[in-house]
């Protein structure tokens, strides 16, 4: 089984950006939203912000409580959105369940929307007007490119369609027009598809929930799903337990995450290479 | 095996809709833009101008000639679409092959995009924000419901992935999260994929090109896809290779095509009344 080496990757294409970013000569700066004080999404932050800072782009962390109504919390946004300094602009997902998740989202306009979440940036994503895609779906077609995988005339089966993983590699797929199936949590026996597919791309979040009896022979599999178990970071996809059946496999840590945050700023470098 | 009379239901909704236009008390037009004089896009926008004109709702044809350019034809359809008199508007097609569709489309905002055909129209639907659904799903869905027959605990199977039918169809489960499978004509071995489904959608525009072998028993086989064939309208689905497997079919034509054209005016509607 080769593990695909996504912090080594996700090194590279950094290295590439700080050239880049430094050949600019432009201000870059990414704003971004913390809504509470939860540990986990702090590292997730800390990871994007060192990433950024490395290759010369400075990050503006814009922090809420976690009572933030939902007016109050788009009002702002719409603020620091109009900020001309900062060029793009994420939201750290999640956010408290009272918030309304979208409305948030849709604040942000698609030549500042780096993380490709609100309504319009998707939309144009859809329709192939887009400069940008999806830091996930990016990531992922990143790796597999760098490992010679062809996945164009692959059957791919991504397990779950949330919006930070399974909506926005379905939506890639559709646009590339790959042959693909979306398997909800709700599908009685996932299995069944699973083990039709060349490739799975898991984003559940249920530590080890996929196990090797439940792929085929020589599949590759992809891990974009991370929960926290006893203060480690786990993926979706049991590593001991797929070792007979995956040809390929992305780790938890070191995969698809590094990769993502690197994707993310290769977006935030394009916006800002096509802002006036 | 089950016949899903769409002719029917069409005429059930329509007849809801001409209730709901006279007591709207709102003239609501249909700007329908035609390119070139193909006699079977005559056919489809004759169809629409019927079911129109009888429930109520004004039809206002725009002709161009199919040497028209992207450019000019852009132009003029931003001209139409800010003419107040049209409620909403619809770009027929196909498009000759010079013209660059999407960006034709995207001229439609989306307050009068009653095909769900533009970037931003897209997007609002698959974030939950839109009043309208594309016509094609909303046509499948309402079948569907009409016949009692539940989908969201099943897998449906997409032939096909363009963007009146596969495309919209794909959106459409992935926002309501059902398990399905979006098989490309790039597909290998469609089959095998196919005989997983429990709902087959087809939109692929080859005559008759599903056959009963490539179905598991008891299927329900929905065929949007339609083409000519000697002067007569000829579905995906061969009605007579499918009979011993499904156990529900929509018959070409008769089936799936009236309840679009109807979906197609209840988006119209909806949007005339939120209009202030």
């Amino acid at each position: 089984m080769v593990l695909l080496d996504g912090k080594k990757l996700s090194e590279h294409i950094l290295a590439g950006l700080k050239t880049e970013v430094a050949a600019m000569k432009k201000k870059i700066r990414l704003g971004v939203v913390v809504i509470g004080t939860d540990p986990v999404i702090e590292k997730f932050v800390a990871q994007k912000k060192k990433a950024a800072e490395e290759i010369g782009i400075d990050v503006r962390i814009y922090r809420f409580d976690e009572k933030v109504t939902t007016n109050e919390l788009r009002k702002r946004i719409a603020e620091l959105v109009h900020e001309p300094h900062n060029t793009g602009v994420i939201i750290q997902l999640p956010l408290p369940g009272h918030i309304n998740k979208q409305y948030i989202l849709n604040a942000i306009p698609p030549e500042k929307d780096v993380d490709v979440l609100s309504g319009r940036a998707i939309g144009s994503f859809i329709v192939g007007k887009s400069t940008v895609m999806p830091p996930v779906a990016g990531a992922i077609k990143t790796l597999l490119e760098e490992y010679k995988i062809t996945y164009q005339n692959k059957h791919i089966a991504i397990l779950g369609a949330g919006n930070l993983v399974g909506r926005p590699v379905a939506l890639w797929l559709l646009q590339e027009g790959v042959t693909f199936s979306v398997i909800t949590e709700e599908t009685g026996h996932p299995e069944q598809l699973l083990q039709k597919a060349d490739i799975v791309v898991s984003g559940i979040g249920k530590p080890h929930f996929v196990t090797g009896d439940m792929l085929k022979d020589g599949v590759i599999a992809i891990d974009a799903g991370t929960s926290e178990s006893s203060g480690k970071l786990v993926g979706d996809i049991d590593p001991v337990s797929v070792a007979k059946q995956a040809s390929h496999l992305t780790p938890v840590p070191g995969g698809v995450g590094p990769v993502t945050v690197a994707m993310l700023l290769k977006n935030l470098v394009t916006l800002a290479a096509r802002k006036k």
